[in-house]
Parts: C-alpha cells; sequence; structure tokens
C-alpha cells in the first residue's frame, strides 16, 4: 500500500512538464510545473553559487528535484541567475543591451551533465558598454524578471526598478531593455550600518526591516530621502552627521527606537541617493514599476510617493517564475 | 661618567618645559618642548583611545616621556584629541560652534592622577547643533589644528579642509570657527576598496596610495571627480559601474594597473561628492586651506584644481603642534 508521501510524489511525477530555477548567490529555489505551467512543486536550498563548484551542480540540482522526476524521460529546468555566471555552472555570456525580453534564451547555454534525466539551459545575463548616454553595467537574474513583467504586459514600457542589494532600474521600450542602471544602494546601507562608524548608531538590519510602520521612523525616512533629493552632493555629510546627531540630539527618542530611527534615516538617505540619480529625467505621469518583495517595494514606494513619483508593483517571485516560463516557451 | 644616551636624556630634562600630546584613536604622539615652545624630544606610541581603559592612560603617558621629566618639578602635558572624548581619559566636553580658536583650553578638564610629576589638559572638541543652514555635527583634534592655523594667521577667514577618515570643512572668520561639516570619505573609500563587490576590482589602498603619479590613474581620478561634480546624484551608480567596467572594458590595462586606475577612479567618485557639497556655495577666486600630510593633500588640490579652486597648503603635524602651543600659551 503507498504511503501518503509515495503517493504525492508519483503525483508530482505525473505532472511534472519542465523546473523552473532561480539559482542565485547565497540560495537556490526551484518550482515543478505542469504542462499548464501550474507549480505542482517547490523546494529551496541555500547552496547558492558563492557555496558550489562548477562539478557541484548537478548533484546539488538532482539532490533538490530527484524526488520529482519520472521514471523515465528527460526534465528541462530552465536556470536564471548566478548559475550562469563567470564563477558559477558554466558561463552563459551576457547579451548586451537592447535586448528583446522574450528572447533570452537564444542565449542560453547547456552544461555537460553526467546523468540524462535533466536537460538543462542556463539563461544569459544583460550587458550595457559605455556610449554618449550610457555607462558600462551588467545584470544577471534580473533580466529573467523583467521578461515576467513583459509577459505579463507584453508591451510594457517605461521606467522599472528592482530593489535590492544591487538594485536595478530599467528602460523598457515595447519588450526590449533599451538601456539599465545598477546602484549599490542595498550593499552601501549594508556596509554602513553594520561595518561604519554609524554601526554605534543604526539598529540592525532585521530591527530595522519593519520600522517604517512607527511614524517617527516614517518621518525620518521621508525627510531623509527629500533632503538628498534637494542636495545630493550632501550624501557623505548626512552620513556623519547621524552619528553626530546621536551624540547631539536631545529630541530624538532614547533606547530601541533610537536606532530604529536613524536607521531610517539612513535608509532615506541611501535610497534618496539612488531616486535622485534614477529619476532625473523621469516625468511623473508616468508610474514607475517596482518587481521584488513587497516590504522593500513598500519602501521604495513610500520614498517615490515623497518626490513625487506613482508605482506599480509585481511581486519579484511572480515575475521571476512568469520570465522563466516566457524562456521556455521560447526554447519550445 | 655618563653614557650619551644618559647625557642625552639630562639634556632633555634640562631643556623640557611643557609637553604636547596628540592622542588619536589608533595612536599616542608626544613631543618635548623647550622654553621657546623648540621640540626638543619626541616619541610615539600605537596606544591609541581604541586600545586604552581610562585608568590606563597616565601610565601609558610616563612610559612614553617618563624619561623627559627632571627630578622635581611639575611638567604641563597638553593633550588633543580623543583622550578628551567620552570613551577616553576624561570627557571634555565639546564647545558649541562658533568657537574662538584661541580659547581652547577654556574647555580644558585635568583628570585626577595618581603621581606629582605630570599637570594634563584634555582640550576639548567641537560640536554644532542643526540650524536653519546648519547640521549637528561634531570633531575632536581637528580644533587643535584648525587653531595652529590661527596661530599661524591670526585674523584667518575663508574655508579649511582636513582631509582624513572623517574629513571636516571649517568656515572660519577673524580666528573663530563659524560652521563646520564632516564627510565620510575616507571611511566611505576604505569600505568600498575593501568590503563590497568593488574590493575584487581596486587595488588595495596601500597600493593605491600613491597612484597619481601614473597618468592613467590621474586621468581616471580627475574624470572621476569632474563627473560626480556634474551629477553627484549617480554617485551609488558610478559605484557599481567600476565593477561593470571591470568586467567589460576592453581598454582597462591588465594586471596591477588595472586595479590601480581604479582605485583612483573610486578615489575621484568619493573625493569629488564630498567637494561637490562642500564647494558648492563657495566662490573660486580665493583658496582652500588644506591641513594635512602631503600625499593626501596633494590628491585634494588635484581634485579642487579640476573643479576650479586653488588651495594652500599647511602641514598637519605642524598645525597640531602650533595649536598645542596657542592652547599652553592661552593658559599660563
Amino acid at each position: 500500500m503507498e504511503s501518503s508521501a509515495m503517493r504525492e510524489t508519483t503525483e508530482i511525477a505525473y505532472q511534472l512538464a519542465w523546473i523552473a530555477v532561480d539559482w542565485g548567490s547565497s540560495n537556490l529555489r526551484a518550482w515543478g510545473l505542469d504542462q499548464h505551467d501550474q507549480v505542482v512543486a517547490q523546494a529551496n536550498s541555500d547552496k547558492g553559487m558563492l557555496s558550489l563548484k562548477a562539478d557541484e551542480y548537478e548533484t546539488e540540482l538532482l539532490r533538490l528535484v530527484g524526488d520529482w522526476l519520472p521514471a523515465s524521460g528527460q526534465t528541462d529546468v530552465m536556470v536564471c541567475g548566478m548559475a550562469g555566471a563567470r564563477q558559477g555552472w558554466l558561463e552563459a555570456a551576457y547579451l548586451p543591451v537592447p535586448t528583446r525580453l522574450d528572447q533570452l534564451s537564444q542565449g542560453a547555454v547547456t552544461p555537460t551533465l553526467r546523468g540524462d534525466q535533466l536537460g538543462v539551459y542556463l539563461l544569459p545575463g544583460l550587458s550595457q558598454t559605455r556610449g554618449t548616454a550610457t555607462h558600462f553595467d551588467v545584470m544577471r537574474g534580473e533580466e529573467t524578471q523583467l521578461a515576467g513583467l513583459v509577459a505579463n504586459t507584453p508591451d510594457f514600457s517605461g521606467l522599472a526598478c528592482l530593489p535590492g542589494t544591487h538594485a536595478k532600474w530599467a528602460t523598457l521600450e515595447a519588450g526590449s531593455v533599451t538601456q539599465f542602471t545598477t546602484y549599490l544602494t542595498g550593499e552601501l546601507y549594508q556596509l554602513l550600518a553594520n561595518q561604519s562608524v554609524l554601526k554605534h548608531s543604526v539598529s540592525t538590519p532585521s530591527a530595522a526591516r519593519n520600522n517604517l510602520n512607527d511614524p517617527t521612523c516614517r518621518e525620518a525616512f521621508t525627510s531623509a530621502v527629500r533632503e538628498i533629493n534637494e542636495a545630493p552632493e550632501l550624501f557623505s555629510s548626512r552620513l556623519f552627521g547621524l552619528r553626530a546627531q546621536d551624540l547631539l540630539d536631545g529630541r530624538l527618542p532614547a533606547g530601541d527606537t533610537r536606532g530604529a530611527v536613524l536607521a531610517a534615516r539612513l535608509s532615506g538617505l541611501a535610497i534618496g541617493l539612488e531616486l535622485t540619480g534614477a529619476c532625473r529625467k523621469c516625468p511623473t505621469d508616468k508610474p514607475i514599476m517596482l518587481i521584488g518583495n513587497q516590504a522593500l517595494s513598500q519602501r521604495y514606494t513610500l520614498a517615490l510617493n515623497t518626490i513625487g513619483y506613482q508605482t506599480q508593483h509585481m511581486d519579484g517571485d511572480t515575475a521571476v517564475l512568469a520570465g522563466l516560463r516566457l524562456a521556455h516557451h521560447a526554447l519550445k
């Protein structure tokens, strides 16, 4: 008699049509999809690109999804992210912009596999070279989220923003990326909050993550966005000013709230600088499309609203899956 | 028969009138001065404020200068820097600007000593509170260098810049500091070069220190200063751009020079941002007074010249000593 776990596994294998994978620097996420592109299984691991040598990827992938596979035949695996980087599984060379987002799979590479249960396709990232109005830039992983946006809205034109450690801003025209810019905002925030003189003054990131629900924190955040928007050249002075404020400002609350308020201000300074750069030629009548997790998108929406912009939002995970679906369709 | 070392020690003790000390976060420097304020002895140690508890300062000071002291009587020790910080020997509370730089000793504090060979005076730092055109800020140690500037040029009026980990810009009017601003430039550079994604691309700071002698590095530095001066809001995008340039730019030199060129560019971006903020209301017809070591002052001069400013230079050590002299005179 089959156990319910065995029955579940058998059901997945019966339904499984292909597998979608987002292989990041620090983790790996896989989705099993049926013939209607519906998710029938999901699994994660912490084996990101930084933890793996090139010859370890196949093993880790099979460890994660092996139970889903049918007894015979080959299952396609569409992979986006750092597995296709130079230091990943196999380098999928960047496609230079302008690039149609429904043609990413044209740049896919297939690593040599030891087994034959899987057919693996690593999607390329995007690059941009220096020109009259552009500068060197790269992305890897985010192009698939942008493809997901285009899968939803095939002729999307406008500005898309993917907040994160290395935030990306992309200009899309009729489904192509024409140019893009990366802002070091998230990494800058983490370095300043954890390693600089400011570490004595701002709360830890995990404590700061939800601080915008507090009105004092919210005000500190939005006023910092406004200040930097008016005078971006004062960024590095406003950073030290946080420390001085911690030492001198009798009106700051005491205890944990103090660190949260200063963290909110630091966040507003870093994000405010990014927005001032990214939006400087943007008319305010067209909303900016944010793609990412809810907390970060809400933070960016608050900042963008503060300087006069409206936003739309697409969930980051939804976008990745939709992009991998689009790439899989283009391949087949 | 006296050895020459003993004779030398005896001579110092015979000449010694007072002692000047610059007690920083990471090191301690002491000068023995005669009745004409000429240096007759000098000694350093690596016991900065970060290495000492409050009750260890007297011991360390005596260890360093004990040999200079006469057999009897009390020798004044004028101390500037972090020994007067809250986490130092004894807190010498900040004097709020505007402050006359020839009156710093009015805020000096005297720690309780176990012995009676020394009379120690810890000089205060300066603070600034938030106002219409000012923001919270603090300095500790640099005020004494500014006092040294004023000792040289009693009615100095204009802008003084002290480059460093936490660069200070001070507005002086007739010998007083009326306002000042700290820029996190040096610390920002170090964090980005050593801890961020850029660490893979830029040379180590020690290698980068003298890179401006190379024409390609010089050009990378000055063009970065110009770029940020024109568009400071692009700072966090230009940071990531360094990494992308390392990956994509076929025209970059290979090997060690590559890292040096990118380090020069990073330096230009960070310093350029500071200058854009600090000089935004400054007419170009008045030179800016740089106080600091030669290498850093030359770097700042190159950057300032690039955006249209002239500079004068006062050596940092000369300034500290002159400031401690001025403070000692005011006390006596």
